[in-house]
Order: structure tokens, then sequence, then C-alpha cells
């Protein structure tokens, strides 16, 4: 079986749990892991080069993975790497993704190249659950989402530019009694503000005032107004043994009933000892889906919600057929 | 919006639940359900028809549902009935589909008709899950499939054709202890045998020796031999009672350690108040989908596994991905 050569764009939480992910996993061959950042090391020996210089792999790799932290990062890099590369990426700002995937999509035909975007865990598996749900229920019910207990990295990151804090963490955490509703009611749509808590772990700076940081976080337009949210002051140290925890999880319902009558109650799960190495899997099977797609010419951007499931698996349509229907 | 014209043969329970969700559905316009029985009626008032006079509705039925009971019917009307119309089955003999499928496939590309089979709920949704949740575990998880608390209508036929035996229903039910073992322990796969047990109430005539029916039940090969079986002799109308109740329960659980280190556990649940009227509604959904891939061209034989989750929506992809990623 010809290996899959690939390279990873970011060395953060989950371009480290990807690296992991596809050293062991026979389908891939890692070429490089690239950063704008210098003097990088890995453990497992990976080589590293900067981003800068991608173009001269253009011939190496067959897929590149992006896992650069923010939106802007990744609309660059991504709008310039599919001139050259077949990518996966696994970005989650729900409301630039529509845009990022028709522009993605005009330049990989142009180029070529295939990309599939927002493919982690939520935008992704969950997008694709809540997609089939809804379609299920028709007008008579409504999926609805929850995350959590979990830590919110966009979350942690607005309580750590907060003036006088030190270091933060935030666990988003859902509201049991809204999803017993959820369970048991039918055309039921919590506002998100209902659905979930927001737990925040801060450390200040000496001499702050605690009262002060709690009010401005409280009053967060974006983050934290409108939420049930709780501050808790911790020393430094226990915040930096919970950033270890990288643990998450996630939970889909949909109740309703088909002709006013028959209930049917539709639930997905997920709970995850490690937030970024689960994405990274699901990016290492896109992986797989992109380089099947780049082989069939089937150029342009893809999200979850284009590819057939046959796709995500190793087995033949014929094997799939037979023994998994 | 132009309506679907549709059609349905067979008029049992699934096909009855079908009529109904059919009229109540402003996508489509039921033109006339067909039987080889004589002299059916609708309290909705549906037109019928006899099977045999199908291929003079080919101009004015867009999608015809088959609803018939057994795989044999199945095999010779759908495959007959491919040269005139687009079809949705929900067909669930596991070991005949692949054959099918390809049968229908190869009439579909030829008289350029579209087939869509197996999409109930399982198979259907479920294999869709199976895949899916397989697919992400790759290697480190198998994912875990139980059904019941439900009737198994394959199971209460063999029951009746026991000697001595006036009626019967057979429940399926999960074993909660290996469902729990599913949940705690990785690569676990328990035999089908072990994972459910079989609840049979049964009917005898009179003077029957129930010992000789039961030491037959439990010794039935296919069926309940191999399986915890209970046998419960009772009242013909307690049974006819249980008869109206068609509610039923799926679960599958895919557990795994990522790098033999991070454990993510995947589930699925489905409860419904009425298992016809639920594959009824997957019928009807895939009713859209047949009716989009005919207007695409994209004739041939599909499964759940073949089809974007795209498809299964009412909204457009732009929609989709503004507002469901």
């Amino acid at each position: 079986m010809k290996k899959i050569n690939v390279g990873i764009v970011g060395y953060g939480n989950l371009g480290k749990a990807l690296e992991e992910i596809l050293l062991s996993d026979k389908n891939f061959n890692l070429v490089k892991i690239f950063s704008r950042r210098e003097y990088l090391t890995s453990k497992y020996g990976t080589g590293f080069d900067k981003t800068i210089n991608l173009e001269k792999y253009k011939n190496d790799i067959d897929v590149l993975f992006l896992c650069v932290g923010s939106f802007n990062d990744i609309e660059e890099i991504g709008i310039k790497a599919i001139e050259n590369f077949n990518t996966v990426d696994s970005f989650d700002t729900h409301k630039k993704l529509k845009d990022y995937i028709f522009s993605l999509d005009t330049k990989g035909k142009l180029f070529k190249k295939v990309a599939l975007s927002a493919f982690g865990w939520d935008p992704g598996l969950m997008s694709l659950i809540r997609v089939l749900f809804d379609s299920i229920s028709e007008d008579e019910g409504v999926s609805n989402s929850f995350w959590g207990t979990g830590v919110s990295q966009g979350h942690s990151d607005a309580l750590r530019r907060v003036n006088g804090v030190k270091n933060a963490i935030q666990y988003t955490v859902p509201n049991r009694e809204i999803i017993l509703k959820c369970k048991r009611q039918f055309k039921y749509t919590p506002s998100d503000y209902e659905k979930h808590k927001r737990i925040c772990f801060v450390a200040e700076n000496l001499d702050e005032n605690k009262d002060k940081i709690e009010t401005e976080i409280i009053n967060m337009p974006n983050y934290f107004s409108g939420y049930e949210t709780e501050v808790n002051f911790v020393e430094e140290n226990k915040i930096e043994k919970m950033q270890k925890k990288l643990s998450h999880k996630g939970y889909i319902v949909d109740n309703f009933k088909i002709l006013n009558q028959y209930t049917s109650t539709l639930e997905f799960s997920l709970k995850l000892a490690s937030n970024p190495h689960f994405t990274a899997r699901m990016m290492s099977v896109g992986g797989k889906i992109v380089n099947k797609l780049f082989e069939e010419e089937k150029f342009g951007a893809y999200s979850i919600l284009d590819i057939p499931i046959k796709y995500f698996s190793d087995l033949k349509r014929d094997d799939l057929l037979s023994k998994k229907l």
C-alpha cells in the first residue's frame, strides 16, 4: 500500500497530537512539520521547516494538515496552501466557514486540489449528526447541542486578556436541567445562555482588585455577558495543572413526535479524554478522504456534509454493503 | 414547489404508516397504493390498485415506496419496478442486500432510474452510524449495536410457525450488563447470543403440551438456539394487546483509546414509540433524496452509505454551510 505523504502546519496542542497520530498510523508518512517559530524539536525526531518555505515541498506532500491557531492565520495560510497542496483543517469560526469553503472551492478547482474544511468534532462530526437528526425530525423537532464539561480555548484566551489576569481557564458546563427538558419536551429550543454555564478559574497579578476583574469578566460581551458565569480566584499553579487536562464532551438530542403522536428520540454523545487527540483523529480520517477525492480528480472544497459515509471507511464499498449495512 | 408524485406497494403496518406520513407531508402527492389484495380501503380515501397493474402508472409516479413484507416479494417487485420507477425500500435481509443493490444498480443505469435500498433505521440510520464510529475508532475500537426492548417481527413469525401455537410475540431485550461492559472495556466484542435475550409470549391451542412447545422454541436454529430465551404462556387476548404496541429501541456504543491512552466514547441511541412510523419517516426522507438524485441524472442504486448528508436536508448547501456546520 502506498503511504500518503503528509505535512502539518502549526505545532500547538493540535499539531502535536496530530503528529503522534500520524506517526502511529500505517496509512501516513509524515514528511515535515511547519511553524512560524524557529528551533523547534520533536521528541519523535520529526523534521521542521518554517511555514514560509512550504512551497518548496509541493512535490513531496500529498496532504497538508492545517493546525494553526487563529482563524486569521488559517484564512491566510489555507487560501495560499491550496495552490500547491490538498488540505485538511478543523477551523471552527462558524460564521466565516461558508465563505472560506467557497473561496477554497474556487481555488481548488483552478489549481486541481482538494480541501476538506471544518473537519473536527464540532464543527465536524457533531454538524453531521445535527443535520441528520434535523432532517429526520423535519419540522416536528429540533436538535439541541450541548458542549462540556470541557475547556473552551476561546473563552480562556478572553479571560487572559482581562487587565490584571495572570493566567486563567474556562470550563463550559452544560445545564443538566435544560438537557432533561430537551429530552422530555417537544420543539423546545433553549437559548445558548440557558444551555451552558461558564466556570472561570483566574489567577490574578499581585495587589489586583478581584471585584474589578470579576465585574469585567461577567460583563464581557460575546463571551460571558448573558451567561450564568462563575469566577473563582485560585493559585496560578492550580491553573497550570488544569491546563494539562484536555477532556471534553458533546451531546445532541432531538425529541419529536411523528404525526403529533409517535414520540421518537435521537441522541448522540461523545466523551473525550483528549480534545486535541480526538480532533487530530478526525483530521487523519479527513486526510484519507482528501486523498481519495484527489485520486478521483474531484477537485474543490468540501465540508463533512458533502462526503458520503463510505469515504470515511478503509473498507471497499463491496465489503461495506455486505458486512456493515 | 412541485410536489413529488408517489406510490406505495404493500399495505401492512409499514405501508399504512407511510400512507399517513406522506399525506401529512407537503412535499408529496400520494397517487395510489398497490397491493396483491383486492377490495382494500383507506380511512384517508387513498385510491388502490393491484400490484400487477403498476406499469400503467409509470408516467404518474416519480417515486415508488416498496413496503411489501418478505424479501422474496421485495426482490421480485424491486427488480421489476426499477424498469419504470425510482424506488425506495427498507429491506432488512442483511445477507442479500449487497447483491440486490448491485442488481438494482445495473438495471437502474440501464433504465435511467434511481433506487435507494435498505433505507430504514437498521439497516439504514444505524448502519450509517456504525460505519462512522468504526471509521473514527479505526482498529482501536469496535462499535457494538444493541436492539430493543422491542418486537422482532421475524422471530414472532417463527414462533407462530411452531406446531400448537395459536398466536405469539417475541421481544428482543438487550443485556444491560453487556452494554455496561461495552461502555467500560475496550475492543470488547460480545457475541450476538450474549448481547440479547429473547422473551416470548405464546398462546397455545387447547390441550397442547406446553413443555413440548417450549422445547421446540428454545432449540429452534437461527432464531432461538444459543440465545437466552424465555417462553411465557399467556391468553391470546394479551398477545393481541401487545401486538398493538410497536415501540422499539436501538443503541450503538464505540469505546476506544486513541494511541492506547486517550479514552474516547461515541454513543448513539434511538427510542421509538412506533417502529413502522419511524421506518416510514426514514423512507419519506429517502423519497426526497431519490427525487434529487433523479433530477441530477445520477442513475443507479444507492445505500445510505453512498449519500452525502447534505442530500438528507431540505436546506440548500449554502444555508447548511452557514447555519448548520
